[in-house]
């Protein structure tokens, strides 16, 4: 284990702030890996997910992405449903995936928006423990079944030094039909927000940020800002910046200035990351200059946005 | 394949009601295996779900009570969330144990309460396809996220003859805290009614039920009412029955009068199933006459509850 990494046990928005702020961007690699979309170079003759072969391609094209993050990014989040779609096969990939990412000194947060109650909730949280074999940093959630349905992964973010990402405004088009809907003079998602107000104070590290954080579409820039004014102290996880389309000043709308720039949460890219132009190609260094060329832009552009 | 099971493509709905139907009884066989609570007749020496052993132990656990329920169940609803704690190896397990309900002629909803966005919800939605190695009849699915999350799952229904039930009215104490909020008259699981109601209608089957359903607690008895003025036509996946204490009439209070009884969804029982008294044991005939035990108290319960 690199000796820059802090133990197991710390808390996760400790953690994971030591990283951004030593960075100098916030930046998230998001492992979507769209089957379609891999390049030739990682192909196999049937990508598709029910054929055996296909989650063992995965894994090398992921792992050949993350060995070009290496020192470039605190965190990734691998999209559960890309895996869990090939079966027994895509979870022992998974396992793989986020086992090469923890290697590499990177954070990861399981993109698996989970969501149910008592011992189900507990269950799911169990991939915040060490022994898990799915053992993440952090998970996202959704709130629709309210507060004791948060609980379980708030109690497993204490006990394991872990972080949850709750779902408050997303970044699809259908996110207005009911994250917007006005009940009692505010907003759903202000009312989720105000939901997890005291559980986000409880979960603050000597960072002053919480490792109860929230889910905010990089869209959204006036709701970042109202989300802000309504959780102080949550980490965003910003999805939608890249192939989304919102440019890096909009996903960062919700940050505050810290000792080193703008802060306040983590902004997830995946698409143009993974499968940028140029890089569907067969040829290794090609691939490489490609990847590495995205990886370079998409952080650039954070490090102008969040610039004190 | 049995002669009484209608070929793979056919509409949900319609295959659910046909079994429903000719069993004289709605009861949905929950599959929640509990790694504390499994009996010692079942057991390993180490019951963690990080213990290679263990995945396999719940296989043999959760096939000895499906075979006491063939020919009595038209539907089992396995919990994803208790396989996925023990990675790929508790879907390797989950694959063999749909496999087996598959070969007794059950219907398969997979309790995965998944919800996500664009090809992400499409990657969830494949589990619908008789190709994915989790094939199953039906998907629960989260709200959250709006219209256009739910759509890539009714896709799939459609495509593949599936079903899909959304979570509307839940039957845990948090419930209350957002889907009862009041907004613009309606409260919100009254709105995500409505907006799944199009949809519902364009889902239907000739047995005039729709593969477009709704999870509704069986404690909610007058918003159970509520919910079917709202969708005439959406099966109710009913949790709460048993373990969770709602008696049957409670469970069935949204069912309407069919033409052998009342009808209108599936009522499931886990705990109550599973862990029966007396089952707790490592005799293997005590053990099953706890388990049918359990099995026709709870049918006869739910045949009294809807007889004509």
């Amino acid at each position: 284990m690199p000796s820059s990494q802090p133990p197991r046990s710390a808390h996760f928005a400790d953690r994971l702030l030591a990283r951004v702020r030593s960075l100098g961007h916030p930046l998230c690699l998001g492992l979507d890996p769209h089957l379609p979309l891999i390049p030739p170079l990682f192909r196999h003759e049937n990508m598709e997910p029910h054929h055996p072969a296909t989650a063992e391609h995965v894994v090398r094209f992921l792992c050949a992405v993350l060995e070009r993050y290496e020192g470039h990014v605190a965190v990734v989040k691998p999209q559960v449903a890309f895996f869990e779609q090939m079966g027994a096969s895509g979870f022992a990939a998974l396992e793989k995936v986020i086992a090469r990412a923890r290697e590499l000194d990177m954070l990861i947060v399981l993109d698996a928006k989970r969501g149910d109650i008592d011992s189900t909730a507990q269950a799911y949280a169990h991939s915040l423990a060490p022994e898990s074999p799915l053992h993440s940093d952090a998970i996202t959630v959704h709130p629709y079944l309210g507060r004791d349905s948060i609980e379980p992964f708030t109690h497993a973010a204490e006990t394991y030094g872990g972080g949850v990402f709750v779902l408050v405004k997303t970044s699809n088009p259908g996110a207005a039909d009911l994250q917007d809907l006005t009940c009692g003079g505010r907003r759903l998602f202000e009312h989720v927000a105000r939901m997890l107000a005291p559980s986000c104070e409880r979960l603050r590290g000597s960072c002053g940020w919480s490792s109860l954080g929230v889910v905010v579409g990089a869209h959204h820039t006036e709701d970042a800002i109202r989300i802000r004014q309504l959780l102080p102290h949550a980490l965003f996880l910003v999805p939608g910046f890249g192939a989304q389309g919102a440019d890096a000043r909009a996903a960062v709308a919700g940050f505050v200035p810290g000792p080193s720039g703008r802060e306040g949460g983590i902004v997830n890219s995946s698409r143009a990351l993974l499968f940028p132009p140029g890089s569907h190609t067969d040829d290794l260094a090609t691939w490489e200059r490609a990847i590495d060329e995205a990886r370079d832009r998409a952080i650039e552009a954070l490090r102008a946005a969040t610039r004190g």
